[in-house]
């Protein structure tokens, strides 16, 4: 049985909706930003910064701080937010029945057999559609800040997790929202959880 | 509106078999070794060459002469093999109503708008059971087979595509057919076909 359910997705794909979507129907949790409190009580870092860096390897945030300095375990604050973001996304799938929307959730949670691992991408218009209409105006050309942001995340996926961000024998289904559909992509998950033994 | 189903698939995951059980539901022609007829009868190649090089790059089947002879356009065996390929699969395609499994047939028809791109994946054990039930003894360790029938592929996959096998955005749908079952696969694709737009 599965009732964990980690959702992947590249920038304005819809991943965060299709998360939504499904922990209404099943009635289970959703975790994407409700994390991010959780991990900086974990860690004893502030909100602010797990939410600059939990989804960005160390470098690849301007801002970031994670090489500067190190504990007398020789963590790097990098390391320790790393081992918080472990810690807690181990915590939520023990007690099952939840959805956590990215974070490595699949790398992290890939020996527990009662978890589903998907991955949402769509193509170029559709995202551009999205973010647009979805998160507002910004300075930089929408192109660049999805190429962006897809960047980072896959660079901090194969910083931790040695694996190819998108690749798919890491998830056990793959969907391309912008021919599915986004209401569809849900159905189909809801489907797997409801008939796979 | 998509009529033409195109399955990549890991050696051993099913693939040909989720193929065959959606021509058969949606009433479709199914193209895996049918097309190799095809492409000798386009191409003037033998059967038996096609058969053994068809999902290979030159230089990964040690019977291939894919480098060795020219024709008056410069063209060596592989590229006349490729070329015939792309012809007969673009027929195919033009046709509609078609599942064709293999062969790179996503990427010849990447820019049709007909074409539903699927890609089957398993897990080692699955595989392993599989390809021992299925396809009898073998001399190999199955495993050592699994994992080189792949590589090639992977490496006719890069060599034509200059893309990489596997990688989700080049498939609207991807499935782990060890964790949701073959039939399952199957239903989940024509659900999918009978309800997008």
């Amino acid at each position: 049985m599965k009732n964990v359910i980690t959702i992947s997705r590249e920038f304005g794909s819809g991943g965060h909706t299709v998360g939504e979507q499904i922990a209404e129907k099943l009635g289970y949790k959703f975790y994407d930003k409700e994390i991010i409190e959780k991990i900086a009580s974990e860690s004893g870092l502030s909100q602010k910064y797990v939410n600059e860096n939990a989804e960005y390897a160390p470098g690849t945030n301007i801002f970031s701080y994670g090489f500067v300095g190190r504990n007398a375990l020789g963590e790097s604050i990098s390391d320790i937010l790393w081992q918080a973001q472990c810690n807690v996304i181990k915590e939520i799938a023990q007690e099952g029945n939840c959805v956590i929307v990215g974070r490595c959730a699949d790398y992290i949670l890939k020996d527990k057999d009662n978890v589903l691992n998907v991955f949402i991408h769509a193509d170029m218009d559709f995202r551009i559609d999205r973010i647009i209409n979805n998160y507002g105006e910004t300075n930089e050309k929408p192109e660049k800040r999805l190429i962006t942001k897809d960047k980072k995340r896959k660079a901090n996926y194969r910083y931790y997790t040695d694996q190819v961000w998108g690749q798919a024998q890491n998830y056990h289904i793959t969907l391309d929202s912008s021919v599915i559909g986004i209401d569809k992509c849900s159905e189909i998950i809801i489907d797997i959880i409801n008939n796979i033994s």
